[in-house]
């Protein structure tokens, strides 16, 4: 029997969950909740991701890792994964969030590390390296790779949106090349929710099947109804709308963790799969 | 007394150790010699790498770690990191690359984790996200970070040579910017060595003050004598040229510590600072 597509996985898991709600797992050290500010640093992490995964996993499709909140503190940061991937477990797609772009041979180590060692679902790459970086840590069907096309960030003009000699710019060039190598069934963009007429834009040139991954949605300032609406595809919708500080820092009091769940139930009906 | 910059550090290393060459440690598990296949795989890599860096760190100025090698074995991976930085100490250049590229929040994680918790002297970091991603992980100006404009794998074509509106590949569009911000004196530009042409061009745009890492002498193919003649700067030369598979795998068999050590001792002499 040949092991499931990552879109199979990603359409089940939306189904099942009936939400496309991410959690982004990106802690911000300044913002620890204040009863947890006595601990070691590593034990706050712990103590405050842990809770986080509790009180959200039964209203999210999935869980976004930012490798830099785990990388900060070492290799230690770095054990904090897999403690929290079993927490987690395969019911969710779980996602580490590197921006990973290399050559081949450095990809190919990558999906052993991520994939292969840490067990994640998927990661995000960046396509600045052209091509052969993709096609290399896509090998593996069963594992998502969701490459950056345009980010909900500022910075996203600078180069993502420099005109090409075609008149377009950069990133929409880059679609139609990431929905031919998308028959693979494996293969995603992140797009931010910043800019909704940008998902609208990449839905249409990635056809409907093709999974958007759309960090943005809080406390950047994404539109979510836009978002839902221009970004939807077929299936369960093949899509994520990534929230990390809406929920992680819903209240930095005694209440952090019940009101991080309570913002996770409220988004996640706000972004129900039908 | 204010700190010294990275361009400071740089030269002065560049002087004292009178050679260019920086030593990749990429290492891939499928060429670990012969001698120490039967240990385990997290012994054999610390023993491998602990070998070259014995070998080989009177011959370089700089030592170059790849992320992916280290993640490739999860946190115990990551684990090997602090040891090998003990063992080559302050007075080498000490590179992650990890070309990170993300926002100015999860940069300032990166530069917790890379710089103040892991020791490195600087790191890579790509340009897809935009400027505000280099501005926030430069602001120490005692670390160094080298931005990829040209990367010398065949997929530099795909998105880096892609034509602007002004009729210019995007790389070279990046070196104005990039030339207008190392006022700070810790920003370089990573240009491959196998488009030797690329290494001129962006010494022009960059003046001679900016440091250039230049990877894939060697194994790759690049050009050494272009590339030092097309790449050198001011100063020691603000050049970095990378080896990685020439000196780690210059042998595999018994000799593989000696040959290593003979290798990079044949680079450095190649790319001698006067």
């Amino acid at each position: 029997v040949a092991p499931a597509t990552f879109y199979d996985r990603l359409d089940a898991t939306l189904h099942h969950q009936r939400t496309c709600l991410c959690v982004g797992l990106d802690p911000d050290p300044e913002r620890t909740p204040a009863p947890l500010r006595g601990l070691d640093e590593l034990d706050a992490l712990r103590t405050f991701l842990e809770g986080v995964v509790e009180a959200t996993q039964e209203h999210c499709a999935a869980f976004k890792f930012q490798l830099a909140a785990f990388l900060a503190y070492g290799p230690e940061g770095i054990g904090l994964i897999p403690p929290l991937m079993r927490k987690i477990g395969p019911e969710r797609i779980r996602i580490l969030d590197l921006k990973a772009g290399d050559f081949p041979n450095t990809m190919r180590l990558y999906g052993r590390g991520v994939f292969d060692r840490l067990g994640f679902e998927a990661l995000t790459a960046s396509p600045y390296l052209g091509w052969e970086t993709v096609d290399e840590i896509a090998k593996d069907r069963s594992r998502g790779v969701f490459v950056l096309a345009h980010t909900s960030n500022p910075g996203s003009k600078d180069v993502q949106e420099r005109t090409t000699e075609a008149g377009r710019p950069l990133w929409e060039e880059l679609l139609g090349p990431l929905r031919e190598r998308a028959s693979s069934k494996n293969l995603g963009a992140v797009v931010g929710a910043t800019f909704p007429a940008a998902v609208g834009k990449a839905r249409q040139a990635l056809g409907p099947e093709v999974p958007i991954l759309a960090p943005g949605v809080g406390a950047q300032g994404g539109d979510l109804e836009a978002t839902l609406r221009l970004g939807r595809g077929s299936g369960a919708g093949a899509l994520l709308i990534n929230n990390s500080r809406g929920v992680l820092y819903a209240s930095t009091k005694a209440d952090w963790k019940e009101a991080a769940g309570a913002e996770a139930r409220r988004l996640a009906q706000a972004m129900r799969v039908a």
